[in-house]
């Protein structure tokens, strides 16, 4: 009754004239044409702030790695494999956006040589990839002269909240939301989460909720940071 | 027509009495508790055998890696993630049954050091994981002192056909199933398929199909090679 309450205030105008671009989900770094290196992202917390964003009015461009899910009503979405791929989407976005939020779980690194043919299982016993870093897309975006208010997200399994506040500052983001990935039930391929909202003044924990509510949650913190005309 | 008359002909009691165990879809390789090293496998061709091998009245255990297909009626599915874990489930499922079909996509190689907490991007515009060979799941199968009819695929880009060939001899495998990635519209998470099929007497080229349509006809051609009794 509590939740639906909630629910039944959400303001859906809240974003009304606001132009959001998310990404969500993985991304998937080429070894050979068969084989790549990935991660357990599901893309679900990037798709809930997307579908939050657009029922609060917002015109949401999703920008999406592989994941197994829908795009929600109202979305944009366009779908990319390589972080190279979604930083190329974004830097096409994010120019004339108010709200970037990098929900997306991008590979640092990649392979250094993409194998046109399939790699063939030798008789060595061991082998080793060389990778080499990709581009940082949060810090790209939010070092643009004019930059959209930047919204990073950091995934950890330990020192969370520290680790939080280094990377908000490093990457200079506008908020930044802490979440550890080592508890159960909560992040990564879960339904729900639970974080902690970090900006310049401010540090807000949310309590442990779907990532459909949080998302909302989530809306309405980020919301009164927007300049009321663009 | 002619589709719905060959589906109609198919043998229902076909593999009455036997047990087929089958391997499908990808493995993960863990990097660290996110991160991993995984194929474009869909799992769709040993799913699809599962299903074609139910509908001709074998037991069967459908080992899968991580895909998002359902388990095929009257198939008892096994999920597991890493090749050491599908292995694990092989040995303790393949040695009582008539035929082994290995459809996954097994990874050769996994990182020697699996991190326990995320690994953290650092200053290094490049790294290094080393990989260890994985052991080969369909060679240790056929190796087995009371072997099943042991079937292996050779998902390749190029040269597919002598690779098929090499495979089959070294690997001791009684039949081989080969088929070319690189073409798109067949083999990996592709709805059809195209594939040669190879014994130490035949090779049998099978025209473009759907994956469940060649499934059957690749039982069909399984079914010969078994004992009438156990």
């Amino acid at each position: 009754a509590l939740l639906q309450a909630i629910a039944n205030q959400f303001d859906y105008d809240l974003l009304n004239g606001k132009r959001i671009v998310i990404t969500a989900g993985p991304t998937r770094e080429a070894i050979d044409p068969v084989r790549f290196i990935s991660n357990h992202s599901s893309g679900k917390m990037g798709y809930a702030l997307a579908e939050a964003a657009a029922d609060a009015g917002a015109e949401v461009i999703l920008i999406s790695g592989p994941v197994n899910l829908h795009a929600p009503a109202h979305v944009k979405r366009i779908m990319v494999e390589s972080a190279q791929d979604m930083l190329d989407a974004a830097l096409h976005t994010a120019d004339n956006c108010d709200v970037f939020i990098g929900a997306a779980a991008v590979a640092d690194y990649r392979p250094e040589f993409v194998s046109t043919n399939k790699l063939k299982k030798g008789k060595e016993e061991s082998m080793e990839i060389r990778l080499i870093k990709n581009a940082d897309i949060i810090a790209t975006i939010a070092a643009l002269p004019n930059k959209p208010f930047t919204i990073g997200f950091a995934a950890e399994t330990n020192d969370v909240l520290n680790y939080a506040r280094e990377k908000r500052l490093r990457k200079q983001l506008d908020m930044i939301i802490a979440n550890d990935v080592s508890i159960a039930g909560i992040g990564f391929n879960s339904d729900e989460n639970q974080v902690t909202l970090i900006t310049s003044t401010d540090e807000i924990s949310l309590p442990q909720t779907s990532k459909r509510q949080l998302a909302r949650q989530l809306i309405e913190h980020i919301a009164p940071h927007l300049p009321t005309t663009r």
